[in-house]
């Protein structure tokens, strides 16, 4: 047995399953030991700490143009950065296909934003707007066989919205390929039909743009997706779930045998409608617009539910930053006239961890395996990472990140590494943080500070666990 | 670090979580570490193979008196012996208590029985089916802070029903000394009157038992059971679900929010109510005959659905053994008059994980790692034996099973280790099987061959994770 | 054409389907005609008003025994006085068999009571208290013969309880016979439990009985009610339904085909379980304790969805009259101990159909046409009294209820007929009221006043629509 | 009271709450008097015949054009000479708005096309293909208050479907104009998707259309149009329910207390997928083409237990007749090469009442009442018509079908009436048959022969019942 690198001794090893005392020897950026009174190169103490496998953030805008030309206020570089500091050693970032553009020339693009920028690992969703035949006949299958293997369909968003006719046939081509595909559902025409009418009545300060973006539109096109999915037969994502309606769908479908998984977000478990009436209906409601929108605080019970029983898979952040103030902002001109024009998405990539710790473990509503398994351990398994990505295990990327579970801390916008200018969380107290991240056993992050060099990686991923065989776990 | 005892090495390791290739180096029948490359005093080579945690078999019966005198065809000495052979390190047999005994007094004989006679690990759940004033107030608590911290109730059988008032009183006992309550949930006056109604019909064969259990009757007292958890804010375990019927309800419970635990057994996914038709409807039926009865294709496949979905928290054999033939055993004179005599019982210690795995895993109905979660690391969890048992993790007793994935046998009575004189399962077809046990780093059986000397022990249980926060897991 | 005896002329007649402007004909006590520019001997007004069938008040306690020796506030005499003014034209008391009294005899003593006394016409529900060999074997098939086609049995209460065996044996003669069973679903030994529960912990105000008799109790029970009918075959009826939980029971049993009828009542749409803590917890809550206890808003918001889409079929009063005030009453020294004592029990015979009409058909919850088949039409299908009556049909009994929608009137105890001292919907508005009743068209009622003789006769009944083919209806 | 022009006399009158032996006595067209011994200018004899109120059939298609020029079988004459014949005083036939065409002039067409030519009465639904804002800005609302108070809305079909931001629209108008939308819910991309792949696979046949129109799409677009509904606020008709898929939706959504009517046809209960495939998968199968088509056995018992607990309201033909053989037919050349081309429809308005009664009434899974609920008050009151239409009451047109409960007949082709020349219920048994229609007193059909002059007229129409309160009924 040759020497070990490093070795981060005296700490609680988590995994999905377990947690026991352990130390974790790390060599040539692998786990290759896991045991009691290992010794090695270097070493870290890790004595009243948990040793999690590191955060995979499965669901991150970064660097994506807008229609309307807002700036997203993380690029590759300082996205990672806070992915790093907020414990985290993978995100998987959008490649967002514009309408006109091949998929190829797309994935090209992104990798030259990323490239040598990266501080955490990266691998890129595909994000289909233009299902051509070009794109569907041969660019998608070449892609997926690369290592693209899942992409985002949008059933709503005017540069982006997909119609029926259209999620078929891209479902197909996913079938056959055997690429996962997450869907945001809103149902479109609903949401501007009720945008027109609030618009109509004056209704337009950023707080209306959660009546408009109703449940009930996200239950539709929750059911609309999976009846497509189960015609063609086909396992899909529905991600950031927001409340009640959208996820009795899925319960109803999973009852019924159908491969419908689920995803949420922090939004939806700290954050509701009335943060969006700002101080009292101004436009500070601007900062909580995302979509789908925070509900209420009986869809938060639900979700707190379907984060303990198994409806949701994964929690991810869907980090879609954009700054508050400034130009290309969510305080832009036309934005205070409508709340149509308040661009979509809120920062989170940093604050994923520490919320789902503090208001899911410490509070003793999920268990420290279901934390591990949410925010890195299926997000693995479901997009092709695992085993290199996702647990403490030998053989592993030595991926890892060293949580204090009593540090305390108020998440203030100061302290973060983000590029945007304000954070949503602003104020919330937090049992439990990160202190070191560790990529490949180097270390990318401590107390909170992003370290060193940008040696992120992307990362060819394997065909996702939900085509396999007994993938119903 | 130490020289190791023994290195496991070249195996695959799986847990509930994970799968990887390592080695697993054992000292003082602990598990200290995992990793590549471990060198040992002793090894054992494992390619080719899975290294699972020893099987722990939750729901066992052994050695127990039946009130019509039938003989239980294993005592602790072959029933822990065909446990090995087939996998398991642990078993949780009861202690139960005949009316007008007291649970101490009671528990000790258990003890007597047991005595150096086990060869894997065991552990007491209590039977309470007398709850007087003395049970409850002064045994019940003091048993449980002793370490027998779960106990079962019986909703039928003569000599063992509780009536409603009594359920309640062992549950509110239960509650306050932090016990978990295992529920035989069937209608004992419903069973009456439908063996009645037969009876009369001249309708006395063994196939007919399954008939009186209606599932109906379970389905009701599962709710009643539930209802009554509910009322007194328990966790509870309804054992051996056999149907869609009774599974509808502990979903619609857990739908609610309510603590309730589930398992289910082998003869519920490989056997069905046809089986106690024996050869055309004789005595041969008698075989199959146990509480409650297989059901049908379709609970089949809801039961499979469960143990997929979470449903169902754990696996386990409900091994009750009786002879066929002989004295005091099924095939006796009164049970040929009637069903209503044959007693209620099938062996399986042995069988178990090779049936799950066979019909499971390698059917692709379930992953390897709700194989290891369904049949190891969920029955210690939720009867206290965690973390000591139920993964391969450091820290952890060495109790191992070396399967191999591959390895195709067809069960037949006269390769088994127990005490009863044939299978249910005559003839299964089944790939993959356990080839090694080790208890604490021994081995206890080799190639479906108990070794050695009983070694094995009691252990006393923490109190179920089913009480602690988080454990909606 | 011969001659009508009596004209009501210029009113809306309203059945369960149908509101149209026509005249009614009476002759020898039956509606002959119904048409436009009827004439006769003699001639009632009805211009502006609702010429409704006669309300049949299906569940009515009158001069029974209790076992603590409380006085039931209403024999036959004011009961059916009582229930005229309120506008009922039949009503159906229990002969409440006691432990050790044959039925037969029981029925002949409530014959004795009733005989003479009837403002309405009557007929007997038995009820089974002690289902011996010869109750069951010989007396109830005598009496379901004899036009006693239904009866009621308790799953709480000491001296009425039937253990679950009892309970299949009735079920099982109900089938054979043709017998409507109604069932009180509450879950005794919960009761119990909790009553001792909260007596231990000084629980003992009025209020408390509303904790002690806990929903789920109800739900378990009619879980469990079911579960026996189903078991059986038999068509039964749960009576008194007082919220959500044992609705959806119903309903779950009903979408699998089960021929589960079900019953609700005035005090669970007008009173909640606050109405116990009368003034500041004191005694004053007794007025409003009855079994089971009213529920919340979200229950009566439950009850009003099931009037409206037919979970319910009858809307009964459960009437079941002691007097507040005075000697044997629910202010009595026991009771002052604890609820326990409190008798069970609320008048409510004069108010059922006013209540309903008011809070259902005014405030739009419930269509005219459905008010009808609460009150009247169903309660006389279900209970074998149609097509003599429960409808404005030609050849029916001339049971007519002339009402006038407008009137509006505040519910005072002054101003009702019974025999209790007290109402607990005092000062409740009401808007509509019945202006008229008549029996075999003869005025039993007028203007909230009872008039003329007893001329009320006892009815034998035939076999219950239940049992009818597409009863499913 | 005045002489009455004619008497039904010896008849049991039937209404959707009663039964009872009455003459009706009729005047000037109208019902004015329903009792014992009436006499009248004229006579008829119904001793022995059930006095039903003529049939409505909410759901028939005569004399539209067809995008591909295919004729329909039935004109207004002949297609009301087949209601009348199969005891129907009321169909309401479309008006079918072509695109380009203003909704009118498409309403001024479709009178020209029935002025003289009704045998029965008749009343328009519009179907809205082209929603532009004159026609839903100024048409619409002028022809709802003139009388057209429903109309229909397609989710599939290239000429005529609606997108989710018409339907949107479209709802809009009909909730601020308080008209009745009927939806034809079926997703049209997944159903072009099937066809597709279908007849890339070379499956053509006939048989293919019931592949193609899956069930899953059905019950997609009955959730969409419930979500869409549901944000509007506005109560609709899902028309033509063919299966349990669609149904859960409904019975969901009803649960939540959404105003959800629904409707099926006689193909759902009498035809399933099988008829498609004809003699061996031959051509003969497009006999029985129609959207949605008729599905399993699992289906028809689903929908019996609709038609019996009232989660369909109305029970229509859909009358949609085209020849099958012969020139612009459904065996025409293209429709030999795919499905695609094989006119969807089927004709039934004759049929209709036979075998609904014949099915249900006679084999007891629905009772009388609820045939006459189905058939005819239930369509009066949601379509307007009531209390003009629906039922026998005084006041009402003295429509009516004399009917012999007992008269069996096989359904033959060379019986009917219809312009079609086969029936799809060709050699069907059936008990219970009209024997005469009346129209306002007038006899339109006798055994099964029209009579007479086409006398019926356009009935304008209230608002739907739908809108009332307490309209839950």
């Amino acid at each position: 047995m040759s020497q070990l690198d490093l070795v981060i001794s005296g700490g609680t090893v988590v995994t999905a399953a377990d947690s026991f005392p352990a130390d974790v020897g790390i060599r040539d950026g692998r786990i290759v030991q896991i045991g009691e009174g290992l010794a090695g190169a270097d070493r870290i103490d890790a004595t009243g700490l948990l040793v999690l496998p590191g955060g995979i953030d499965a669901h991150v805008h970064l660097d994506q143009p807008t229609s309307d030309g807002t700036l997203m206020a993380d690029g590759f570089a300082s996205g990672t950065r806070s992915a790093a500091a907020g414990g985290n050693t993978t995100v998987l970032p959008f490649a967002l296909q514009i309408k006109g553009q091949s998929l190829r020339s797309c994935v090209e693009d992104y990798h030259r934003k990323a490239q040598g920028n990266c501080h955490t690992d990266v691998s890129f969703h595909l994000i289909v707007s233009a299902p051509t035949p070009q794109a569907l006949g041969q660019e998608l299958p070449a892609l997926v066989r690369d290592g693209y293997t899942s992409f985002k369909v949008f059933m709503t968003y005017d540069d982006l919205v997909l119609n029926d006719a259209e999620l078929l046939d891209v479902f197909e081509v996913a079938r056959r390929e055997r690429a996962l595909v997450m869907v945001h559902a809103e149902g479109h025409d609903a949401i501007k039909h009720l945008t027109r009418r609030l618009e109509t009545e004056g209704r337009t300060a950023p707080f209306y743009h959660g009546q408009a973006h109703a449940q009930i539109a996200e239950r539709e096109a929750t059911h609309r997706a999976i009846s497509h999915a189960q015609l063609i037969d086909l396992p899909i994502v529905i991600v950031h779930v927001s409340g009640r309606d959208p996820m009795e769908q899925i319960q109803w479908a999973r009852a019924r045998g159908l491969r419908v998984h689920a995803e949420t977000c922090p939004q939806y478990i700290a954050l509701t409608a009335d943060d969006l009436r700002g101080l009292n209906m101004d436009f500070e409601g601007a900062k909580y617009v995302c979509s789908p929108p925070p509900r209420d605080a009986d869809s938060q019970a639900a979700i707190w539910q379907g984060l303990r029983d198994g409806t949701f898979d994964i929690f991810s952040s869907d980090h879609c930053p954009f700054r508050f103030a400034g130009e290309a902002s969510k305080d832009n001109p036309r934005a205070r006239t409508s709340f149509r024009w308040v661009p979509n998405g809120i920062p989170g990539v940093e604050t994923r961890l520490p919320i789902l710790f503090s208001e899911g473990v410490v509070k003793g509503r999920i268990s420290l395996q279901r934390f591990v398994a949410l925010t890195s351990t299926n997000p693995a398994r479901l997009y092709g990472l695992y085993p290199q990505k996702g647990s403490v295990a030998v053989g592993a990327d030595a991926d890892l990140t060293l949580w204090d579970p009593r540090m305390t801390r108020t998440i203030r916008q100061d302290d973060l590494n983000h590029g945007c200018d304000y954070t949503p969380y602003e104020g919330m107290e937090i049992t439990g943080w990160p202190v070191r991240t560790l990529l490949r056993g180097r270390t990318i992050a401590l107390n909170g500070r992003p370290m060193g060099d940008p040696g992120g990686r992307h990362l060819a991923r394997r065909t996702s666990e939900a085509f396999g065989e007994g993938s119903g776990q």
